[in-house]
């Protein structure tokens, strides 16, 4: 059950709603977020929700029958807009075009990229400073230096970043410098993790596992939002089969799947999700008229050179067609009945 | 190696060809359909393809590196397409739709039902009337006489039929009522059954194992093609994975990848690939996205009473809103450059 | 609901049975198999099995909550036993070795193969005739006359055969020569196959499919034992998994699973399971703990000049070593409580 | 390339030795553990080793092929032995019993276990008090004051302590009070955790992931040690798979192969990869057949009201039939030849 306060409540009302509550044998949970101020109560019993409709300080009441409840759409039918200032914004009615390399490498690369992004209208930039590698021995990322530079170039162009956060550490250091925080497949369940993203002020971008459920997903969706962030984004970017011919399995059934579980903005991966450069295009396009709010793409100016991923990542001239059609396939999507 | 003969080779020819091969320690296989005349020859050692390319009765002649050989696009890079007459034709440049139910029921389903797909434009009609199921006291289909109905009213109605074939011997009582014979999920790899299928001259359409590989399916087309018939379509209809949100992830992924591989047509059966009614429609579209020729779902009058399958049937007025979205939506993916 | 029925029962005393449950909306199959007869009762409502007891011709009733029905340890909790004549029994208090090349090659490797299991008291050999392989272009068996000279040697020796049947069509070719029908992984759910091998009076080793699940191999025994043979062993033989080191992964898991959920015997072959032949051995011993009733493997004079599997072939002296270690392991299971 | 250096090696040789690699392209990773102080060189170019060999200050130099090299058995082929204390050990020649709660719950069930454990000569129990949950509703353990406690007792009882930690943070509170370090399974990529925790020297539990690989698994033990830390135990815990029979799948394969790849010792934790109370017996005897190193399991006095994992845990009657068993699958499989 989720319980939404007024914004003003006094302390007194409050307690008096955790205490009816706690007859009745549900825990309170108490989640305040720059949005709303929420109770999330867990219990078993069956109860009349309007007897605490009533309650002094109670704005609005719902029951959701899912084992995750905030990120849950039976409460919020309408999606959730997430705004990156700039009128940037993703979900609800926003299409989302987030490109860039898979690791920062160095200045030049930076200045190149985000002269290509404002070219084409693209107002989000991916690129890795941490890079979690299944070897020690791989190149880890240019760290928090790199950052400063990717983000003093965005910011002149007005273009945001998202990229990825490892550790609780790196959040402090890094949260000047980033608009959106990316969590990776490998900390998908990284509970501590999330449990601080949720403390912050700045969206998060929120990986499916290797071989992460959806309920994880929303699971884990879920630490965010109850820790206090409500600007949560889903990614779908493949998931572990038995298949080897390509790196990862898109999941396209999460797509509409997580559409109707949740009021969550949707962007997909298809770099990660397949692996191979030729067929990022028909996947993100699938993916649209599957439902996604965004595609999320590795691309670099050669390729063949770079530090990581150059076999999934787009040329310029591939993002270019890739820009348009995706645009134009939005487009088309948004006309259908 | 594939070798096109002449469609008229003198036998000598053919053996001068066969033993030349053989000197060269590669084995032959003679492919006869009714489009070609071939040598499948396979072997290590390198081979200059001229010192063959000059023999009497050789067509043309193509190395193919893959491990299956005529369903590979190495050979053939045009797109092949079936001819089911009546200007009914699949792949290369054809969008084919194929709906009906999951099980034939009676004579009235497949009236109102044939009507229905006639109104619409519908060409194509699916029921099952072998039905392969898990539990041996599950309803196991209408049988032989239930397919004589079928055909007699699909004739009339100039509409094809394509329905499961589940053992060698049934061909010969099925085939003068089925214009495409579909080889299921679990007899992916039923290799007797692909040999006699390939010895028939009806068009196959082969669904991809339950947790099959690429590679297995083309291997499991290459059995159909090298007993003779060329006229094969293959299916994904999901695979197996971890995931319980749904009943089949589809393999988005292997559209794209089969069309890179083979010059086969690939149709997509989103019922399956979800087992979820209201999200076989995102699911379609995301299919021609992503280059799918064609699209097989599932439908009934009434699902919520249909015999089987019932929870993935689209009803009629669902299903009429998803043919005209999968017309445009292919429409869109023409109109891309 | 399973009712045994007695062995001479009168026709109008079954009938009798069977309209009586008709009443209450059950429908019934009627199994008869060499060792007994039954009807197996299918429906929803509620029943005072005592209702059921008290007709004629009852020997004894049984409720089975398990959705199959003949195979489940529900209702014969003791397990069974499969005579194979000679005093060589599977199943119950029984533990078999079962050994042999991947392929029956020639008349001298058979001979030579059948001296070595003689020497080594292993009473059944397997060995390929008819082999389904991914590729048509393969070795695909020497066929019917090579599994004549097979069971022409091992007549001799009193070593029993078990082979795999792959199609329904071979069933009447085979049946004289044959001591155990094998179903492979690949037709695991070819359903008619079943159906046909339940009318034979031959065990019938069924093995689990390449991604079959516990219940799919349950219910494919399911369809012999309700055509009417109740001689069934279930084979693990690995699933298929995400993982790359090895070729399928075991599903120790299945082991004890399977022994809880069915009375048949399970036997297990690490050879496929995993592929390599250094850990045969260990995957042998350690299913055995897990409670399998039988191992089956592969194994080579020379494998590494094998037509098939040398890969996973173990040569005569490794064999050796694992006969000796199966059956201590065998017997220190046998002493723990 | 691994280079042991000697332990008192001079700055000047080790740094002529780093730029004698850097002339061939090799770059080097100095790794200083309790044990050892070693160059983990990787390169491309052929090297002849012998030219290394013979620098001041090496003592020994080894080439290795496999991606992970310091946990590769291709360099110490002799098994590694982590020394607890007090004679307790683990690999090598060593079996480990581990069993506890799935968390410490209050100090009477700390003391009550404790008891039983050294009544039964179990002398390592594990215990999570920080517990990562999908879900941020659920119990999440009794944190640094439960392990005092926990701490407190095993001490005097001369038990030692495997618990769970689960961010950096964590570990300098944890440090006086653990004797080994588990790494979870959600977590086994987490590479910020494993690099801290290979500057601690305390020994390290590393699961492998939900769905990890057997080289990713040896690629995160390969941060520890490079690192700093050698005192790494690998565990399998089950894998994901499509099968819904039970709660994971055992992958029984990994143990002879991670056995044969690396020189860690090898933990088998059957609670998480069956998750069915009745059959962890049977798995833990098969895991000890295949080769694994100890097992560790869960068990509660009465499982029917633990906070967490009651499904899988043992009561101590059952713990101790499974002590005896395992003790005596351990001395049969050192028996045999």
């Amino acid at each position: 059950m989720i319980i939404q306060l007024n914004k003003n409540i006094k302390p007194e009302d409050k307690n008096k709603i955790i205490s009816e509550l706690k007859t009745k044998n549900y825990s309170c949970s108490e989640v305040k977020t720059m949005q709303g101020n929420y109770l999330v109560a867990i219990g078993k019993a069956e109860i009349d929700i309007r007897q605490i409709g009533v309650l002094k300080g109670v704005a609005d009441i719902h029951k959701v029958s899912d084992n995750y409840k905030l990120v849950s759409r039976k409460w919020k039918t309408d999606y959730s807009e997430i705004d990156l200032g700039n009128d940037i914004k993703i979900g609800s009615n926003n299409f989302s075009i987030m490109a860039g390399p898979c690791s920062i490498e160095n200045e030049e690369q930076i200045i190149e990229m985000v002269k290509h992004l404002k070219a084409n209208n693209v107002k989000i930039m991916r690129g890795g400073v941490f890079k979690p590698r299944s070897s020690p021995y791989s190149f880890r990322g240019l760290g928090i230096e790199g950052l400063k530079v990717f983000s003093k170039h965005c910011k002149e162009a007005g273009i945001k970043i998202i990229t990825e956060v490892m550790q609780v550490s790196q959040i402090e250091d890094m949260i000047d410098y980033v608009d959106i925080f990316q969590v990776g497949a490998r900390n998908s369940q990284n509970f501590n993790l999330l449990d601080e993203l949720g403390k912050t002020n700045k969206p998060v971008m929120l990986k499916r596992g290797l071989a992460g459920t959806i309920d994880e997903l929303l699971f884990s969706a879920e630490y965010i939002f109850s820790a206090g962030n409500e600007q949560i984004i889903l990614c779908e970017r493949g998931i572990r089969s038995y298949e080897k011919a390509y790196r990862n399995t898109l999941d396209i059934n999460a797509i509409p799947i997580l559409k109707e579980k949740s009021h969550l903005p949707v962007i997909v991966d298809p770099s990660h999700a397949i692996g191979i450069r030729q067929f990022i295009e028909p996947l993100a396009l699938a993916s649209i008229m599957a439902g996604a709010d965004g595609i999320i793409f590795e691309m670099h100016k050669q390729p063949e050179i770079a530090f990581s991923d150059g076999q999934q990542s787009l040329n310029y001239a591939e993002s270019e067609k890739l820009y348009k059609n995706i645009r134009k396939t939005y487009d088309f999507r948004s006309s259908l009945s």
